[in-house]
């Protein structure tokens, strides 16, 4: 089959073995897979993420050097189930953790040597993991459960309450989902910051109450004239050098920093702004199985309106040139691969 | 009367005014006042301070360039009590938060260019602040009152529980005031990390459970020999720059990291090691008012041993040279101003 692979820094599209399903697998045909912000990352630190995974101790089970499969935000048809297994039957329209259970333990779908995702033809799930894709959802729409778990994962972390107001820098795919999830949880005042106005404009569709233009005035301000009164917490939903520093600078005196933007490179931090007001500074990653199926659901029954969020669609043999595309924020939120 | 002042980067003892109570204010004798660190800190980077202070928003009330007063662990004698004021009677050994109440606000009693600190012969403190030192306790041990409550904060802040452990990195008089907080707090594994064998001995006089000296074995190895199964807090009490990168490269997933060792230099950290584990850093700064009682009550009623933390005394001639000395230590731990 085709599969878009990273290959020495690029992407590439090339033949690669057919999967086979094992038992407690199940073969999808992917449908649509959402491009995330973090393959954008990988492509250009890879290497240094698994090399901080193995400072860590984690198992080298990456290895950089040959074809790395990504793709962890997709929706997918049932094609066959495999020996001894339940699954859904052939046609079913499915979404998943994008994880691998095995007897030797979790392993990844996507940032792998060994296991296609979603910019392949074809993938391997696992049969215990499927979620039905119900009331006809498109499948589009569907494979955007895993970035809005993450949404809805970084709100739930923050510990925030609905007496308590929202700042979030960045609206991107990440900031825009935790927009959602702080919608979705009741928050009254949302105040979202982002230099492009296009992403401002979806910030407002998501559910953000008030947005502003970094260039313009300092979001701290917005938050400030909007509302002032309410404990604050600040989304860092960028993902870039010194994005935690200003965050902490512009938090009140007993302020909540919730980190859920990657920032993969080193960061230069003044800890006594930390220090002389107090902060929490909380880091947030992915989600739960119960936060993926509560995306799921949000989003089938209208509480999230995802579709505005898709900017554009590719084919395999699109996935690099969309991968360049997604670098200008005023054309693009979410580009899905439609193999 | 005489003052070892802050002047131009240097201590110096020079005659300044004679302080005059007013009303509200009591005039007292300083009996005993410990060097802390920052204190050595704030001579070295004062003027950082000050511009971050401004960059924050603080009113500028300290100017670098003219004398600067410290000392704020003191315990002190009354003299006086200022006009139309209701203050204990004159010959009352007491100790105080290190500010000062007024019409326009509260002002801090050292870091100060107005108001004479511990350092001084005799000071002014605001009359509804004071604490009778009880028991017949040591003017010396009462001195470390304030020390010793900037542990019990930071205990307290980290939200720590008797089924979790800690892991205190630094064993100075930070260090040591969160070891005693912890072992007033029933925590039950506390694991002490110090270069210097003097620290480590303190650090068991203090309540720890396990020292490592972190030359010869990782701080987080010997926690994980001595317990490894319940949720670790980190202490983070020597502020100097990598310390809070290593306590996020040490943590244990999901782990809290509580910094209370001030770090007033820039510093590097890879946020996504607070990412991959999802940690919590929480910075605590100094004490509530009850904090502060009840760190005089617990040395009064000797539930923390504070005699062994003081080792060396000065007067108002010796400032300058114990500040030298500190910088050692293995030699000392707490040097006592007694003018």
């Amino acid at each position: 089959m085709r599969s878009a692979v990273l290959r020495q820094g690029t992407i590439v599209v090339d033949e690669v073995a057919d999967p086979v399903p094992a038992m407690g697998q199940v073969l999808v045909r992917t449908l649509a897979c959402g491009i995330c912000g973090s393959d954008l990352h990988f492509v250009k630190h890879g290497r240094r993420m698994v090399e901080l995974g193995r400072e860590l101790g984690a198992a080298p089970t990456l290895d950089i050097d040959r074809d790395v499969f990504m793709g962890h935000e997709f929706a997918a048809e049932v094609l066959e189930v495999g020996p001894e297994t339940l699954g859904p039957s052939p046609g079913t329209v499915v979404t998943s953790l994008p994880v691998m259970l095995s007897l030797a333990g979790i392993e990844p779908i996507a940032y792998s040597n060994q296991l296609p995702g979603g910019y392949s033809e074809r993938m391997l799930l696992s049969a215990p993991l499927l979620l039905e894709v119900p009331n006809g959802l498109e499948a589009r729409q569907a494979a955007l459960t895993e970035p809005m778990a993450v949404g809805l994962h970084a709100v739930a972390k923050s510990g925030i309450n609905q007496r308590e107001a929202a700042l979030v820098l960045g609206c991107g795919p990440v900031g825009l989902a935790v927009i959602a999830g702080l919608r979705l949880g009741g928050i009254e005042t949302i105040v979202a910051a982002d230099y492009s106005p296009a992403r401002r404009a979806l910030a407002r569709t998501l559910g953000a109450h008030r947005t502003v233009d970094p260039a313009e005035e300092p979001p701290i301000e917005a938050w400030r004239e909007h509302d002032g009164r309410r404990s604050l917490v600040i989304f860092e939903a960028v993902g870039v050098p010194g994005m935690l520093d200003a965050a902490m600078r512009d938090a009140p005196v007993g302020g909540r920093v919730l980190v859920v933007g990657v920032c993969m490179e080193d960061d230069r931090v003044r800890p006594m702004l930390g220090i002389q007001k107090e902060l929490t500074i909380q880091f947030a990653l992915a989600y739960t199985a119960e936060e993926f199926a509560g995306s799921l659901r949000s989003i089938a029954e209208g509480d999230i309106d995802v579709a505005p969020l898709i900017t554009g669609s590719v084919d395999l043999d699109g996935v690099a040139g969309a991968f360049a595309d997604l670098a200008s924020p005023d054309t693009h939120c979410k580009i899905m691969v439609e193999p």
